[in-house]
This record gives C-alpha cells, structure tokens and sequence, in this order.
C-alpha cells in the first residue's frame, strides 16, 4: 500500500519549493504574519492539493518540466486552502486541527483574520497576474464555493432533514471545487482541448469528493491518534455526513438525537451505536469506492509517466486511508 | 456648501438599486447572512465610493446610461469595501464604527468573519466574471493593497519614528487605492484612453488621500458626535496621522508620550495640547488642500455634465467637513 509520502515522491522537491515560496511570500515585513507562515507552511503537512496540481502539471506538459506558472497555480491552490482553514477554523471555533494548534487558538483570532485575508489577497493577486482570464475565472469559482460551503455546513447543522443532495452540495463547496477547479486550470495553462478539460475537472471533482467520503466514515471508525480530534466529534457538532443521512434511512430514531443535539446523558454513544449496527458505513464505503473508480477512468487519456502513475493510485490511496 | 446628498443626487437612483442588489446578493439563502446584509447595506450610509464609481461612469458615457457593467463594477467596489471594514473592525476590536455597531459586535466575530468571506468572495467572482482582465488586475491590487494596510497599520502602531511616506503608503493602501483603482477601472469599462486612465486613478487617488487625511484631522478637531468615537481616539489607538508626524517635527516631546502608550495620568490630553500648539493641523490641512486641487485638475478633460459637476465639487466638500 502506497503512502502519500510515496505518491507525491515525483514531485516532493516542487513541494519543498512550493513551501519556502509560501513562507517568504506571506511573512514578509510582518513579524506576526510571519510566524504565522512559519506555523502554517512549516514541514510536516501532507499538502495532497497542491501535491495533485504539480503531478497533474507535469503529467500533462510534453517534456515533464513545470512551468512558472504552473509552479505559481499551484501556490495560489494552497494560499486558497489555507485561507480558507484558518478563518473556518475561527468560524468553527477549532481550537486544533488534525492534531496541531489552530492559528486562532496558537495567536488569537484577530492574527487569524489577518493572515488569511492576506493569503486570499495574495492568492487573488497572483491568480490575476497568471493572465488567464478562464484560470481567474475557475479560482473565483473556488473562493466562492468555500465561502458558500462554510454558509451551507452552518445552515445545516443538526438539520437531520438535510438531504443527501445537499450534503454533496457542500462536501462539493469546501473540499472537492477547489481540487476539481485547480486541475482544470492546470489543463488550461497546458493547453489541453475541451473534453479533456472537463475530464480533468471530473477527476478532481470524484476524488475530492472520495476524500471527503473518507474523512466522513473516519469520523466514526478512525482512533482518536489517527484523527487529531474525539471520535464523532464532526456528528457531536451537528455536521451530518453521509454515513449518518444513510443511518437516518434505517434508523428513524436518530433523528430524535440529533434534533435535541445529544442533550441528554448518553445521546451520542446511542447515535453512534445506531450507526455502527445500520449498514451506513459500509453503503458509504460504496459510495467512496464508486467516486474512486470514477476519478480514475476520468484521467485514462492522459500519457504514461511517473506522475500519471501517482494520479492513478491517488484513490486508492484515499480508500486505503479506511483500512 | 453642498452636502454629500447634494453631490450624489445625480447617481441618488443608481445607489438605491445598488444596495438592493447587494442586499438580495448577499442574504440570499442564510438567515444570518441576511441579518448582516440588512444590517451592512441598510438606508443611511452614505455610500460614497460606489457613489464616486457611478458619477464617473455616468460622467465617462456618451448618452450617460449606466451599462450593466459599470452597475456590477459598482457593486463590486462596494463588496471590497464593506468585506474590509468588517474585518477590519474585527481585527481592531472596534465596537462601533460611526456610531453603528460592529458586525462582530451585533452579531460576533464569528458572523463577521463569514460574512466578510461571502463579500470577498462574491466580489471576486463577479470581477471574474465582468471579463476583462485589466479590470481583474487593477481590483485584484485593491483586495492586496487593503489587506496590505491593515497590515502595515498594525505594524507602525506607537512607533514614532514612522516616516510620513509611510503614513502616506498605509493611507494609500487603507483608503485611496480602492477609489484610484475603481475609478481607473471605470473608465477600462468605457474605452478611455491610457492617458486619461492614469488621470482617473490620479483623480482617485488624491481624492482617497484627502479624504484619509481630513478624517485623520478630524479625530483632533472634531466633536464626539461628529466622529461618533471619542475625540483623539486614533491617537490613543496608537495611530500615527499627518497631524502627529507634523507635530513631531516641532514637539520631540510627543514621542515620549507615544512610545509609553499614553499610560501615565494625562498623557492623551498632554500630546492633543502639543498637536494643537504646534503648526500641525494647519500644515496638514495644507496637504489636503493641495491634494484636492490636484484632484480636481485630474479631470478637467471630462465633457461638461451634470455628473462631472458632482465630481469636480468632490473635493471642496471634502475639505468643507472641516469647517
């Protein structure tokens, strides 16, 4: 089983260039935005989507060699991200994320404020300059659909008549748009044709959504280790994903839980004993697994190299993340 | 004396429309957001910026109709605006802006952040999709340059040995960017020559420098319900102004006060005596002056209407809230 260490192995020093870029572009004259540069580009995070545009740009160009401005689509891709998880992470009142402190809690919300309006600007700044008008268009696109999938998530919490179509909706906003949308423009920059575009954007937009499936039935299996944060802690929150709206079908009773927010004593185990007993995870694990095949099929085109292989093997990877 | 009603009777229509629209833009479909929207763009502000954006668009059109395009750059101009004042008052922890509650205060910090992110994010996407990439640019260095000064504002707080260029720099960036930028954007829209697009910017960007520098008086010269915030407050906020650096130059004295914060007994009320003995106020109003007449020279090659009249008379009444 692949490791994402592995995966990204193609394109691990554009990474590390990736990263020192990031570090000097946002922290310069700025002490505090500095630090907080250093606190979010430091080594250690995984960076899969900045990872997934620099093997997408490579696999695509002629001679494998990146461009600068392809280098610079996948900076504006993790300047997006980043924004986009320090301010939900003061929107969410996170104290930490995936283990480490968030950059509100490690300064305070107002740095929090701060570093990532500097980071969209910068991100929309760079996108300008990359003058493209389909590329600029495409990342707004994304910038948008955060800002709706962060509205949305808040909308729907403790919401159990949500319906699968807008849990999609918004696992779509907040983490598969900005995949699906940067490997398109990576496409763009490459001057690839019509069709092959939207494949593309099919492909980011499938796995994106697989690693949000994943994330969701996580939630419920994964160790408090392996997770950074409690057990159900996403459900504990009012956020209903897939393997729950899935449990409601089954379980009508759930409902009773969710809507009084597992006020009472023993709320939560109950709900989570509901869930583990239905067959909702295994039904999401489907729905994964149908997203994983999807996004593969969609990049078939592309010419044989080590780059398209780690493409390749991206869903599984995301699926081997459950076992 | 004409009032800023006065001024922008000719666009009074278009302003109403704008926030109309930028009502049901931003609310639609999150009753929080809809809270804040009522709560941003309800009747009473003045609006001065769009106001600006659409008297040049009117002024710059052979018929003088407003294209749907020059409405939406308008809008756009707003959203940036508005976007930054939320967060901005979230970063300064400032209760009341004008006498109006906060976002972050009416609501919390939280509302404010997401609220702020819709803004932006609608703005660039809207920019996007107006489809001209110099627009694109010249909007995209608005959203850079704000969060820049913010920045930058933090940064010289207290510190008495910032040099006017960089009060000017952070002015720049805070205030007159957006008018310089929108304004110039404007006239893109309606096919103006290079020429004169560099007098629209330099139009803006006097008139933006004027207007921060006589607000910049004000908060010495003022009444508490003029300003509706105490006088001197940017003072003991730490905010250096054009009246201050001035002082400086005849009072070192002042800086002891500035560098200890004003934490001694009398110390406001000791610097506000050293800036009104001193030359400062009449040196700073000079500066105003002649950044207004530079305005007004900007864009004498207009053709005589209505709405150039309300541009031209800009400045004077910029410099009339000081009397």
């Amino acid at each position: 089983m692949s490791t994402v260490t592995d995966l990204l192995q193609p394109v691990e020093q554009d990474l590390e260039d990736l990263l020192n870029d990031l570090r000097s572009l946002i922290g310069a004259g700025h002490p505090i935005l500095q630090a907080a540069a250093e606190h979010l580009f430091s080594a250690g995070g995984k960076r899969i989507r900045p990872g997934i545009v620099l093997l997408v740009s490579r696999a695509l160009s002629p001679s494998h060699e990146l461009t600068s401005r392809h280098k610079r689509l996948a900076e504006i891709t993790e300047m997006i991200h980043t924004a986009s998880l320090v301010h939900d992470d003061v929107v969410d009142e996170a104290e930490t994320r995936r283990g480490v402190a968030t950059v509100h809690s490690r300064f305070n919300h107002r740095v929090a404020v701060l570093a990532g309006d500097f980071l969209f600007a910068q991100a929309s700044w760079h996108l300008a300059n990359l003058d493209d008008l389909v590329v600029v268009k495409l990342l707004s696109r994304v910038i948008m659909d955060l800002a709706d999938g962060e509205v949305k998530q808040g909308l729907f919490r403790f919401d159990s008549g949500q319906t699968f179509t807008q849990y999609l909706e918004k696992s779509y906003c907040k983490t598969a748009s900005l995949i699906a949308n940067s490997v398109e423009a990576a496409g763009v920059l490459s001057e690839v044709g019509e069709s092959n575009l939207s494949n593309l954007n099919h492909f980011g937009k499938q796995l994106g959504l697989a690693f949000q499936i994943v994330d969701d039935i996580l939630d419920f299996t994964g160790d408090e280790n392996q997770l950074g944060k409690p057990v159900a802690n996403d459900l504990l929150n009012g956020y209903l994903t897939a393997p729950v709206l899935f449990a409601l079908e089954e379980e009508p009773s759930l409902a009773t839980l969710i809507e009084r927010e597992f006020s009472c004593d023993g709320d939560l185990d109950q709900a989570r004993h509901l869930i583990a007993k239905s067959n909702a995870i295994s039904k999401t694990k489907e729905l994964a697994e149908s997203l994983c095949r999807d996004s593969k099929d969609a990049i078939e085109w592309i010419p044989e190299s080590p780059w398209k292989k780690s493409l390749l093997e991206m869903p599984q990877f995301i699926l081997g993340r459950l076992y």
